[in-house]
C-alpha cells in the first residue's frame, strides 16, 4: 500500500461518527440534554450502550464528565472545547446528508442567531475571510507524503 | 423510541463516509486521481471492492463516470457537483480529527488558493457573511419533531 493511502486522523473521526448512536448522542447533547437518564429516555438506547458509548466519548475529550449532585454522586455530560469544535463538521456533513441522500427526513432549519436568518453555512477562510469553496483549497500533506496539489 | 432520535440524514452521511475505503477514496479523487488502475495502486485496494464502492457512490450521486476512452470503453470517476460539496465537510472532519484524535498523523497544510496563505477553515454564515461558532447556531428541526433551541 502506498503512503498517500494513510490519512489516519480523517478516517478515524468519520469511523467514529458513523458508529451507531455517537452521533445522535452529540446531537442531543449539543440541542441541551445532559443527563443519562433523558439521554436515554431520548433515544430509547440500552443503559448498557449509553454507558459505554458516554465513557468512549469522554475518553476521547469530546464529552466532559461533571458531578450535578453528591451523595449520591450524579453526572452529566457536556460537550468539551474539543467537542464543541466538532459542531461546524456535524453540521455541514448533516446539510449534506439532507440534500443529497436519499432518506425520509425534511431538512430543517438552521438559523444564525447573530443576523437571525435562516443560514445555509459555508467555509471561510481563516486568514482572509473570503468564502472558500472545493476548488479554492490546496492541500499539502504532512511530512513523508508527495505533494497533492489539485489540477487547476 | 422517540420520534427525535431520528437524524437518519445526518447519520446516514456519517456512516457513508466512515466506511472502509470511501473516505480515502474520494480524497484520492479530490486530488485528482480518476482512473481505476491508478486508484487502484495508490490505495492497495482490491479490485473488486474498488469496483463495488465506485459503483456505490455513483448510484450515490457522489462520483460521475465518464467515458475518455473507446473501444474498449473506459471510464474515469470525478466528484460529481453534490459530490464537490462534500469537500468542506471532509476538510472540516479531518483537521478536526487531526488535532483531537490520537492517531499518528501529522497534520498537513491547507492552503487558500486566493489568498496564498495556509488556512484554518471556519464556518460563514450565507446571509450576512459573519463567521459562526457553535454557540451562534440554532437548529429548528423539521415538521413533527419538536422545537429545539439551544440554551444561550
Amino acid at each position: 500500500m502506498s503512503r498517500r493511502a494513510t490519512n489516519p486522523a480523517g478516517q478515524a473521526a468519520f469511523r467514529l461518527l458513523g458508529e451507531r448512536w455517537t452521533y445522535l448522542l452529540l446531537r442531543e447533547i449539543f440541542f441541551g440534554v445532559h443527563r443519562f437518564g433523558a439521554l436515554q429516555r431520548n433515544l430509547g438506547i440500552a443503559p448498557n450502550v449509553l454507558s459505554s458509548r458516554l465513557r468512549e466519548l469522554v475518553r476521547l475529550g469530546v464529552l466532559e464528565r461533571r458531578r450535578y449532585q453528591r451523595d449520591p454522586d450524579w453526572y452529566e455530560y457536556r460537550l468539551s472545547p474539543g467537542g464543541e469544535e466538532l459542531v461546524p463538521a456535524i453540521v455541514l456533513i448533516s446539510r449534506w446528508g439532507e440534500r443529497h441522500l436519499d432518506v425520509p427526513n425534511p431538512q430543517g432549519v438552521l438559523r444564525h442567531r447573530a443576523c437571525g436568518l435562516e443560514t445555509d453555512p459555508r467555509l471561510a477562510c481563516s486568514e482572509c475571510g473570503e468564502p472558500m469553496g472545493p476548488a479554492d483549497l490546496d492541500w499539502e500533506p504532512a511530512a513523508d507524503e508527495p505533494r497533492l496539489a489539485r489540477p487547476g
